[in-house]
């Protein structure tokens, strides 16, 4: 097959896998890269983090979704950039050629320049990130059992207060599933007083979770503050140093605990691929999400800016975007390679599927248009979770996950056990 | 409860555990100190190594042990020492004074002072270890898919050569499912050569598994070599650079992986605790497991050199011989509370329940006296392999991990799944 062409797909989340299985079953070569093995189920990370799943139930090793397929191979390396004139993709470990290239490199955290900030809080994006959290939450614990006397009462105040930053999904997901596990450590740690134990989830607009309407942006807020959360919106941090969080009205929190949920942007090395970037580094993007420019390198997924129609801002950083613009490019390389020129692509248009948070156990927010039912449906409570647990166990990779998964979340629903408690770092 | 005994156990390991659960029924304070916040089921290890278990599936949360026993507190750190004189553990984070004292402090690895050998090789004793060794195995296999030219045959030999050195359980059981994980491999690598990789089992002495007869030694060599392991006696390591492992018969094996299996010893801090110890640093105890020259201070498992009787050497560091010893510590502790004195305390007897090992899915060997049944068993292969599998499922920690490693184990066996293949260390 010396005439086939070749795909570089670079990333291996949600659009760039989806691509390449779809370009799998064609008579093309492809080759992923990422600088991980494993393909990540990034909505479920705050459930490692909070030691629901362990990491193996959301990383799936990304060799096995190809193990049928000798038309792909994967490249394990840190992308630094892309010579669009010279065709190849520029990584740690040497140079890859292209025929067709997509971006699919997702997101990283965004701390909007605040160096203090990302030098001191914990950030929620990659599975080595989630899993420093949660031995960091626990030590916490560990550190504030050993300080029990007295006059130790600031510091065990410092371990115990924990501030997430950020009223996304992310932040009000991680909020909801971080006042489980304490309910979990109030019977484990027999001498920590827990009135001295503090969530605070910070929020500097004026409301939580924008996508969904303001009732159940309402209601999130209420079933978090019933569960213990200080919730305080139009609030913003300005510092961190690491022991004293300082915010927008002056406030200091002491808090050795800072999670960061409160953005996202394109990875570094996008402003590196010849295209041209916006202010969150994401590459802009036509109509057929071709890189403005070229007519050969696609971009998908949270690390493109694809904003035309009707449409006000750049699409969501949510999976289907990225698997709905998967589809697209797959068509659009196959008519390229079937000798269309890049005008004669097709466009592409998005569905949108609507939003769902869950804000703890029994508890979720849902919505969105439904189009087969052809109504919006909007919803909370039990019906909500529901239905957001059987969204997220589809997507899933994996059968296996699939059931495991399950069984763990229906055995946490009923004993609330949370097992993965697993405190990785060395004993300082 | 002012006139509570305070009994301090040092080590959440098989016997440290047990002695505390067994301790949490009477009218003591006990207080266990670990530097893990976990309980560690070492005897699967190797499957975490391996990818077939995760680390929280043999990682038990030790307060979730003691969450209905407010008598127990847990203190996470590190023990340097113990004074004896003024009756306190000296740990990382202050000292802790105790009426009773419990070494049950586990083992660590022993390189024999070869110190090239401690620096480049990959030992098996802690979590951290068997996540480490695992994300390199997989990493020197996408190492080697990198270099795909002929000229970096050599270095790719170098990635693909992996070496196991020591025939007891757990090398014998490493090597067997590091063979099946590479059967995976073949089928996800498409451009890796597998006649390229080789598997090597080293042992010292004439034959493997010291504790089962000369026919299961055979059987356990000729079922390994059957599955492609180089599996070679009375041989040696003298040194290894992390590049290239000479053997004493002066031969250079060019390999990135040597995985030391081949001897424990106590912790170094054991040595500090005011008793004598013997070679491998294991703490001499009486026959009533107290150390000997103290009225209060007791040893168990794999820290204690217990010889006494007809026993030729100390007893095996198997979790039976710990489990038993906390057993008859706690009888001996409640009875010096009673105002009994040392040589009224009962002397420990060892009951031997023989010793098993897997060498792969369908294949294991056993041996060992069956006294309720009041024969001896020797047995290997499919019944032998089952058995294994139900002693170690009736002794891990919980039963939701004895679900769903069940459930692993049989899925694993029907369809050779491994997903636990995470790399999470930086691309270097």
């Amino acid at each position: 097959m010396a005439d086939q062409k070749h795909v570089v797909i670079v990333g291996a989340g949600f659009g760039g896998v989806r691509l390449a299985k779809e370009l799998a079953k064609e008579n093309v070569r492809v080759t992923l890269v990422d600088r991980h093995n494993y393909h990540l189920f990034q909505p479920l990370l705050y459930q490692v983090s909070t030691a629901v799943l362990s990491a193996s139930e959301i990383a799936y090793p990304t060799r096995q979704f190809f193990k049928n397929n000798q038309n792909v191979n994967f490249y394990m390396s840190k992308v630094t950039g892309v010579d669009q004139d010279r065709r190849v993709v520029i990584t740690k470990h040497g140079e890859i050629s292209y025929d067709y290239l997509v971006l699919a490199a997702g997101a990283t955290t965004n701390f909007f320049g605040n160096k203090s900030v990302e030098r001191n809080s914990y950030a929620m994006k990659t599975l080595q990130e989630a899993i420093a959290l949660r031995g960091h939450i626990i030590h916490e614990f560990e550190r504030a059992a050993r300080k029990s006397a007295p006059e130790e009462r600031e510091a065990r105040r410092r371990h115990l207060n924990f501030v997430i930053v950020g009223g996304g999904a992310t932040g009000i997901e991680m909020a909801g599933a971080l006042m489980e596990l304490i309910e979990i450590f109030k019977k484990e740690f027999h001498t920590i007083d827990f009135s001295e134990v503090s969530v605070t989830l910070l929020e500097a607009m004026g409301s939580v979770l924008p996508m969904v309407p303001p009732d159940l942006q309402q209601h999130t807020i209420d079933v978090l503050r019933k569960k213990g959360v200080d919730v305080r919106l139009n609030t913003a941090v300005t510092e961190y140093d690491g022991n004293d969080l300082t915010l927008n009205n002056g406030e200091v929190i002491p808090t050795k605990t800072v999670i960061w949920a409160a953005g996202v942007r394109a990875q570094d090395f996008i402003k590196d691929c010849g295209g041209e970037v916006d202010r969150a580094g994401r590459v802009i993007v036509e109509e057929n999400l071709l890189v403005k420019g070229s007519d050969r390198v696609f971009a998908i997924g949270d690390c493109a800016n694809f904003q035309h129609g009707d449409l006000q801002r750049p699409l969501p950083t949510v999976a289907p975007v990225a698997t709905q613009e998967a589809m697209q490019v797959k068509k659009n390389i196959m008519a390229l390679i079937a000798g269309k020129t890049p005008d004669q692509l097709e466009k592409f248009v998005y569905h949108d599927l609507g939003a769902m948070a869950t804000i703890g156990k029994g508890e979720a927010v849902m919505n969105g248009p439904m189009p087969v039912l052809g109504f919006n449906l909007k919803a909370s409570g039990f019906f909500a979770w529901f239905a957001w647990m059987l969204v997220h166990l589809v997507r899933l990779a994996g059968k296996y996950a699939d059931f495991t998964v399950s069984v763990k979340w229906i055995w946490n629903f009923f004993f609330g056990t949370r097992l993965a408690r697993i405190i990785h770092s060395k004993l300082e």
